[in-house]
C-alpha cells in the first residue's frame, strides 16, 4: 500500500484538542460580547457562485487570492474544451464574509428587521503565498448594520469590537478613524484627478509598511506629479509623525463636513470607554483600507505591539448594489480572529472552558463493565463529565492516562470494592484517598465537582 | 453596472438568523453530551490534499463526490498542457469527517492521550445532484476513540449518541448491530468467494430501500450464483420480517464469537438507556452500511418516522494503515445534524438560545445619543443584552423594529423624561407602563431580565 502523507496542505493547520477548546471559547465569548449589543447571528455556506466572487466586491486582489472549484463531469468536459483555464470553474471559497452578507441580504432583506444588525463568526480563505503566521484559512468576526446612514450604526459595530479587546483584558489599543470623503476631499484640494488619486491611494495605503519616505518615494516615480502636488502630499504625511494629531484647522478647510463626523464618532466612543483599557481614539487623514467599496466612515484598530491590525471595517453604502438592490447605508466592521488568539496566547489571557472529564473509572475487570457503566451514566445525567477506561489493562497504565488529560478524581471500584459496595475515591491533586459507600457516591461527587 | 444573483450556489444554504441560532444552540448541546462521555474537541482544516481524499478511505463512490479545488497559477498551466483534467486539482473539500481524523491522529499521535477519545463536529461536502431535502454542504457530528479495541470504546460512542436523541426527547429509535467478520463468515458458509461476496453485500446494502424481494432479484441477475447460494440467502433474508428477531441458534453456527460479541455489547447498551426513550436495541445480520474501511462492529440508528438513519458507523481497525501507521484499533460513530435538526424542529423540540436583545432604546433626538449610550453600556457590563436604534427617525418606526424582534422591554427616554432624570419603562407583553428613576434603572433592569 502506498503511504499518504499525514500533513494537512501547505498553509493549512491542524488544532490539538486544547488549542481547538481554547479557539471554541474565544469564538463563544465573542458572540455573547456582539450579541450584548443586539447583533443576530447568521450562516451561510462557504461556497459562492464564482460570479458572486468576481463581482465588484473585493478588487482584482482578491479575485487572485480565489480558491476556485473545479466544474464536474460533462460542465468540466465543455469548459476544458474551449481551451481557456477561465471557464474550469463555477463556484469559490468565500475570500470575506462581508460580500457573501451582502448577497444574503439582498435575497433575504423582506424578511429581515429594519435596521438588520447582524455577526458572522467563521473562516474565510486565500489562495496567498503560505509563510510564517499567514495562514491559508482563518477565521472572521464581522459586525454589521445594514440599513442606516447613522453614527449610532458605527457606534455600534465599533464599540463592540473595543469591548472584546477591553473583556479580554487586552490595553492600549488604538482606534484610527478617517472617511473616505475626506481623502477624496483631499486629491481634489491638491488638483489630482479622480484617477490619480486612486494610484496616490494605493501608495498611501502601504504608509503602515514603508513609511512617509516610501510612500514619498513611490509618488516621485510618478511622473504625472508636479511639485505642489508632492510638496502637498508631503505636508499631510509628514505633519502626522508617529503620534502627531492632525491639525483640525486644515482639515477644516479640506472637507469640514466630513471632520465634523470623525470627531462626533470620536467623542462618542470616548465616552463609554472601559476606564482599564487605556484605549486611545485618533483622527488618522491617512488611513486608507484597501476595499475599494468604502464610501464613507473607515476605521482600524492597532495595538503598539503588533505590526497591522487587529481589526477594521467601514461604511459600504453602495456594495448592495451589485445585487440590484436600491442604495442600501450599511456598516461594518471585522476582528481578525488569529491576531487576537495568538495575542490572547501570548499573554496567556485566555482560559479555555476545561475539557477534562472530572472523574475517571479506571476498569480493573471486564466482569466489572455493567455496575461500572451504570454509575457513570448515573453522574452524567447529573451534568459531570466522566470517563472510562475501555480496556481491563494494567492499572498503572491506566492512571497515567487520567494523570495525561488531567482528570482531577479517580474512583476505583475493584472486585472488592464492588462487593463491599463503596468506591475509593483518589483526589489526583492531593493524593488523598477516601472511602465512600456507593450509595452516597453521586452526590458528593455532584457536590464537589459542580 | 450588471446585477449579480442573490442566490447560493444551487444545492447550498443561507440560514436566516433564528435558524442560524438554532443551530448554533443543538451543535453546542451535542458537544456538552459528547463531553460527558470524556471526549475532546478537535479542529481540521476543511480542505485536504486530493491525495489524501482519493486515499483508500472513501471508495469511489466518494472519490466522485469531491469539490475538487483548481490549481493556481503556473501550476495551473502545467496541468492545462497535459490534456488531461485529472491534473488540473490538488486540493479537495472532505467529503467526511474521518478520513480527516485518521490523517491528524496519524501526525499527532505521538502527543495525544492514548487511547484518543475524540468528536468533531463540522461541515462536509459533496457534489452530489442537488434534490429536496439533500445537500451539497452539511453537517455532521463524529465521536470516535482511537487505540482501543474493545467493547468499551463501542459502548461509549454509541451510548453518547443515544444521549443525543434521549435528552431531546426523541422517543422510539432503533439501533441496529451487526459485525462485519460476521457477515463475512455468512458469504463463507454459502460458499461464496470473496470477491462475489462483496457484489452480494452492495445489493444487501439497498435492502432498506428496495427489500428482501428486491435484493433477492438483483441477486438473480448474477450468473454465478447457484440455486443453494440463492435459497441461502432467502433464508436470512425473510428470516428477519421488518421486526423479527434473528435465531441465535442459526448464526452461532455461522459466527459464534461475533454473535457473542453482539450479544453483549447489545446487553450493555440496553442496561442504562433512558426508560422514557423507549430506544430498542436490536441484532440485524443484514445491516452492511457502506464504507469499505469497517473491519468489525457495525451500528445504525434509524426513527420509525424515517427512512435512512439518524446515525451510523463502526470499527476500521485497518483504516490508519494507509497513514503508515501499526495496525491501530478504532471505532466511532457520527450523527447525521441535518436529519436531526429537521426531526427536532418538525417536533418543536429545539428551543433556540433567546437572541432578541433585552432591552431596547428608541431615540429621540441626537442630542440624546450620548447619556442613552452611557445607560446602554452599563448594561451590556451588566451582561444585558440591549439595543439602541440608530436613527432619530418616528417613534412608530423604532417600535416596530422592538416589535419584530421580539424584545421585551422598552426604556423611553425622551427630552422630558432626560430632565426629570427618569426612564419610561414599557413591558411589552402587558403593554403597562412605568417610571423609573434613573439611578435605580440598571438595578431595576436587572432584576426583571436576569
Amino acid at each position: 500500500m502506498t503511504k499518504l502523507s499525514v500533513l494537512p496542505p501547505s498553509g493549512f493547520r491542524d488544532f490539538p484538542p486544547e488549542e481547538a477548546s481554547a479557539r471554541a471559547t474565544l469564538t463563544e465569548r465573542i458572540s455573547q460580547i456582539y450579541r450584548s449589543y443586539g447583533f443576530q447571528p447568521i450562516a451561510i455556506s462557504v461556497l459562492e457562485n464564482l460570479s458572486t466572487l468576481q463581482g465588484k466586491g473585493g478588487g482584482a486582489d482578491n479575485e487572485r487570492l480565489i480558491f476556485k472549484v473545479l466544474k464536474r463531469g460533462e460542465e468540466l468536459e465543455r469548459g476544458f474544451a474551449t481551451g481557456d483555464t477561465s471557464n474550469l470553474s463555477d463556484l469559490g471559497l468565500r475570500f470575506d464574509l462581508t460580500l457573501p452578507l451582502a448577497r444574503y441580504y439582498a435575497r433575504l432583506r423582506e424578511q429581515l428587521p429594519k435596521p438588520f444588525k447582524v455577526f458572522h463568526i467563521g473562516p474565510v480563505w486565500r489562495a496567498d503565498r503560505p509563510q510564517k503566521g499567514r495562514f491559508r484559512e482563518f477565521v472572521q468576526c464581522d459586525v454589521d448594520i445594514i440599513g442606516s446612514k447613522e453614527i449610532g450604526a458605527e457606534y455600534d459595530c465599533i464599540h463592540a469590537i473595543l469591548d472584546v479587546f477591553s473583556l479580554f483584558g487586552i490595553k492600549g489599543v488604538e482606534v484610527h478613524l478617517n472617511n473616505r470623503a475626506l481623502l477624496a476631499a483631499l486629491g481634489t484640494s491638491l488638483n489630482i484627478s479622480e484617477e490619480r488619486w486612486a494610484e496616490v491611494l494605493v501608495a498611501l495605503d502601504k504608509l503602515d509598511k514603508i513609511g512617509p519616505s516610501g510612500v514619498m518615494e513611490e509618488l516621485g516615480g510618478k511622473e504625472w506629479i508636479t511639485r505642489e502636488q508632492r510638496k502637498g502630499m508631503e505636508e499631510v504625511l509628514f505633519s502626522m509623525g508617529d503620534q502627531g494629531e492632525p491639525q483640525d484647522s486644515f482639515w477644516e478647510k479640506i472637507d469640514g463636513k466630513s471632520l465634523a463626523g470623525i470627531r462626533e464618532l470620536q467623542a462618542l466612543l470616548q465616552a463609554n470607554l472601559h476606564d482599564d483599557a487605556q484605549i486611545k481614539i485618533r483622527f488618522n487623514p491617512t488611513l486608507v483600507r484597501g476595499q475599494d467599496y468604502y464610501t464613507g466612515t473607515i476605521f482600524e484598530v492597532r495595538h503598539p505591539d503588533l505590526t497591522g491590525s487587529l481589526a477594521g471595517g467601514g461604511r459600504y453604502n453602495r456594495l448592495l448594489e451589485i445585487f440590484g438592490t436600491a442604495e442600501t447605508p450599511a456598516f461594518g466592521g471585522s476582528i481578525g480572529f488569529e491576531r487576537l488568539f495568538m495575542l490572547l496566547t501570548e499573554q496567556e489571557k485566555l482560559r479555555a472552558y476545561s475539557e477534562a472529564p472530572q472523574v475517571f473509572f479506571p476498569l480493573f475487570h471486564n466482569d466489572l463493565r455493567v455496575p461500572i457503566y451504570k454509575i457513570a451514566q448515573d453522574l452524567r445525567m447529573r451534568n459531570l463529565r466522566v470517563d472510562v477506561f475501555p480496556d481491563a489493562v494494567k492499572l498503572k497504565n491506566q492512571l497515567k492516562y487520567a494523570d495525561d488529560r488531567k482528570i482531577p478524581f479517580v474512583a476505583l471500584i475493584g472486585e472488592e470494592e464492588w462487593e463491599k459496595k463503596i468506591v475509593k475515591l483518589k483526589n489526583m491533586k492531593t493524593r488523598a484517598e477516601e472511602e465512600i459507600p456507593l450509595d452516597a457516591f453521586a452526590k458528593i461527587m455532584e457536590n464537589l465537582c459542580l
